[in-house]
């Protein structure tokens, strides 16, 4: 694999299809803060991570533009956390993409990223 | 330090203040992928770690709600990325902080973060 | 009907429901820049209202703490624009919204409400 | 003037230059819900507006990608709002504005409003 950051953070890749991808990642000791909780950042980047396989899914290198992200519910050491993307609309070389991240049932933040293909 | 997150990603804090913060990061090689470019969720996680300190800097303790970011340049491997966070707003409970993260003099990412105190 | 703004628009409730609404609203030349393209801001205040329907139909008194929204396709001078709101999540006194706006079949903007109700 | 949504919200342009612009609107009888509070959506319009006149400010037709708004204080019926808008980055064919809208000196909202010229 060439993504050296998402092997870094032990993110799993379950499902790539068009348009769509799943991601899995454990809650480790090395991610939480004091009180045993996941670093906000990393969850979106796991969420980032499933957004960047569905939005290259379709063939073109595409970029993340940016995305915004709402946390519902904290996320604790020894989880495991499931991303999973899903294409919104995808226009010319701009696309919109939701991502959702679940521990079990319950889901701890909604993501929504912009992308663009290079060419 | 209690953040073991910020500590993996090799975070330094240069400075908190009153409702404000900067951190700096490297971008290390376990930090991109296969073009050499970070992680856009490490980006977002230097800025939210900023964003964290400055929000909590007044005393109680106070979480992220949620946040977005718009990556305006791409971070290469080997740069110092610089995130410094300033408050917008603060009433009640609630508050608002923009955070721009920098290599050098270029604006790399953008980030808007709303907090909540827990009391 | 007490909420004059959206009376001034023009709009009508189609539907509320648990967590939803759906409300339309026709392109006036009053709503119009010189390309009889519809003001961004108008099509916003659409989604806004049938999201302020659907976070307000579990009682409480609930107002938005923001939104955002993404314009994916102009909405012209006549046509009829309709917005559908859906929760997306309720937890104690915040609430997570999605509203697409659509003409026809054509998506014309994805809108996406944070709400928190008073008591 | 050839914007008549900006027109139909009586909405005043009293300044504008390179990458900004100032613009002024009074909450009437028919912007406000069933508390004599504004619309958020013409809130949101106000802003917008103020964003157009500032990413048009350089010359290419500029439109909206998208914007996000953060509601801080609510907007009273008879209040004079004000929209000043300036430019945070212009990239190629992309930009990133944010907006402030005040009513005297109180912070209604934050604004930030994504960019795209059309060539």
């Amino acid at each position: 694999d060439d993504d050296a950051a998402s092997a870094m953070l032990g993110m799993e890749v379950l499902h790539v299809g068009p348009g769509e991808a799943r991601v899995s990642m454990v809650v480790r000791d090395d991610m939480v803060n004091g009180h045993d909780l996941c670093h906000g950042g990393l969850i979106a980047s796991l969420a980032d991570s499933a957004f960047a396989l569905a939005c290259n899914s379709h063939g073109p290198v595409t970029v993340a533009a940016g995305f915004s992200v709402d946390f519902l519910e904290p996320a604790r050491l020894g989880q495991v956390l499931e991303a999973s993307a899903r294409e919104v609309v995808l226009r010319g070389r701009s696309g919109l993409y939701d991502v959702t991240v679940r521990a079990g049932d319950t889901v701890v933040a909604e993501f929504r990223g912009r992308s663009r293909s290079l060419r």
